[in-house]
């Protein structure tokens, strides 16, 4: 009996795992989704208004800062947040982040269970590629030498971090997301599927970018 | 009585792991350590010797040659071994690798553990990484336009994957190695510290290199 009480205290599978002092929610999802989404399209905006003022930047380049813009920004606050902040899903009174992370546990309850490749992958993310994608923001608006590299760079931690994360749930098999597809399809599949898709074209547009700098150095000589 | 004759088993920490069909050690320590340190000192020469067939090599690039080759086989034979057989530690017959597993194993009992962090950091090395570094001993060897940007990109997911190994083990904070200074100094510290200081270095000195095809491009224009 007190285990069947146990498992109605949260919303995350298994409903075997084990959360002492949970508390519920205190937002909900459309207020965190309305909320996310709003700020992210008005830090595109900004980013790409405040383009401009490093000189003629092309809109392939644009679109480039907005999105590392948005990384940089989903890396350290809100990834870094989970990263360093254990006990989010024990606060009862009203935290964004923590509310942000109770609800997208309900897709991958290793956020939750405090799951060690879960945390190293989202604090590598928040320490060394957040603050690497601020500078590439930098690095492409001022026409740097190395903002190939530095993209370059990114883009294969970005994409080592998400396949370890898909991967190692495959190697567990355990049940970690809610029924509802919303969880499993799009939080799960979709958000993080991004960070595999957009990290492989700018990789590949950077490698093609250095090798036809070393093409030109050759020509050169 | 049962469970201290299972204590008994094996030689891995802690000593509460189940391993059941766990098989004794067929190969000694020594017998290990000099077939693999013979067999990388024999490749290194090899490739040494090799590497002038594509014309004149730097000794500095003859030396990465060595490193990628020894990475490759190390990555793909060593590795690919341990990610694709679960049941190493149950074989009594002689096997060479499943006895470099059962052996290194007590340094890190995630190993016969089967844990998924280490499971996938090492098939993506295996099979992502490994046939990079292969194809890296030719792009240096042939002077590609892509070679500094293939030792970037290496280097990059070599200390990705070292570090996610060295901070699960942090983050879970289990016992997993066993007393012996030898298991972990040597082959937990020193074995895989090696991918993190010479990814390091390697990742500087292409970072460097194509920061300055981008000047010399630069110039040109």
């Amino acid at each position: 009996m007190a285990t069947s009480v146990q498992q109605q205290l949260h919303p995350y599978y298994p409903k075997t795992l084990e959360l002492p002092g949970f508390a519920e929610a205190t937002m909900t999802q459309s207020f965190i989704l309305a909320t996310f989404g709003s700020f992210s399209v008005i830090l595109v905006f900004a980013v790409w208004a405040f383009a401009g003022t490093f000189g003629r930047v092309s809109k392939l380049d644009k679109s480039l800062m907005c999105w590392f813009a948005f990384c940089g920004f989903t890396h350290i606050v809100l990834e870094g947040y989970f990263a360093f902040d254990a006990n989010f899903y024990t606060y009862s009174v009203p935290n964004f982040l923590a509310e942000v992370w109770k609800e997208y546990s309900k897709a991958d309850s290793r956020y939750v269970g405090r799951d060690s490749a879960v945390v190293c992958v989202e604090g590598l993310t928040a320490v060394l590629v957040g603050p690497g994608c601020l500078l590439a923001v930098y690095a492409i608006g001022a026409k740097t030498t190395y903002r190939h590299t530095l993209q370059l760079v990114i883009s294969v931690a970005q994409l080592y971090g998400d396949l370890v994360y898909f991967i190692t749930v495959i190697l567990d098999g355990e049940e970690i997301s809610s029924p509802e597809p919303v969880y499993f399809w799009f939080y799960f599949i979709f958000m993080n599927g991004i960070w595999i898709v957009m990290p492989l074209c700018i990789g590949i547009h950077s490698w093609l970018a250095i090798s036809k700098a070393f093409e030109s150095k050759k020509k050169k000589k």
